[in-house]
């Protein structure tokens, strides 16, 4: 698929058909996350593909409870109707793993290591790009607790689950989600 | 262009032809950029478009400055040799530019306002991929006290320069860089 239609294309699934993803599949779109950069070729990141119903009830149960207190904590009234039945109806969902060691000189720096976080990022939006060009939806989804995702996934300690991708065919066409211009957000210094 | 292929082929560009990178392209890039997602649409991304020599002087000069600092802290000889000319040689600089509240929920967790970073990152990925569509080299270069850059392009003390990108047309095909197998980064749990 041409990429600029990829990227302009491409929205978050939030309804996904039971319909399993090969294996085969998986190995595509893994394989195009890890042709981002990374700070000094590093390739911070590990994939933890997410089939098993049990451990997918478990991920609900965590963001569910996480989604509760956020609700609690922030206010904001939309987390009490916000529907996450999508982390058990997906057919997978990929854990994305960074190494908080695998990163530049960030880790000197005062904000800390940030830059292996950013390069999962950066293979995230290729796992979307690649989703999408094989007829998949995809999902970026963070309301959870990294330490009880670690235990429900069996992470190393010293790791960090960064995001969880829920990937599958999606129900209907995902909203259209509309962009500001980007000429108010560009400002040229000549 | 195929998008895999944008993917595969796609590589970091450290030397720059002096030839300018029309605005009509910049947008081009710029436009990529936006389709990324972000926490809650948020869109917590703006670009500052740098083609002034003298303000790409001014960071080549901090960068240089970091850099230094970065080998005295870190001790990682390479960084005594590390060359930096690119960000005088490439003819457009382009910053990314975070807003910090506009985030998700993240901004009640542990580790802070960190997805919109995340959003930036992605958005990031989109660029790299269309320059490279484009004909044009890139480079996502970090090293740089965020307090000076923004002093350096006038940007808002409550955002955040994530990261400057260099673009322009390659002097030669950038080298390969090997990525380790998919395969050893892949736990499943059926």
């Amino acid at each position: 698929m041409d990429l600029f239609k990829a990227m302009q294309e491409r929205r978050s699934c939030r309804d996904y058909l039971p319909e399993p993803v090969s294996e085969e599949v998986i190995e595509k779109i893994l394989e195009a996350a890890t042709w981002a950069p990374s700070p000094l070729n590093t390739q911070p990141w590990e994939f933890f593909v997410i089939t098993s119903k049990e451990a997918k009830g478990k991920i609900f149960d965590e963001a569910n409870r996480c989604r509760m207190w956020a609700l609690e904590r922030s206010g904001w009234k939309w987390l009490d109707s916000y529907q996450i039945d999508f982390l058990q109806q997906a057919p997978v969902i990929i854990a994305i793993v960074g190494d908080p060691k695998k990163t530049g000189v960030d880790m000197f720096m005062e904000d800390g290591n940030v830059a292996y976080q950013a390069a999962c990022a950066a293979a995230i939006q290729n796992m979307h790009l690649a989703a999408h060009s094989l007829g998949l939806g995809s999902l970026w989804f963070t309301l959870f607790d990294k330490k009880v995702v670690k235990e429900i996934l069996g992470i190393d300690q010293a790791k960090n689950p960064v995001a969880l991708i829920c990937l599958g065919k999606c129900v209907s066409e995902p909203q259209k989600v509309p962009r500001k211009n980007v000429k108010d957000k560009t400002t040229y210094i000549r």
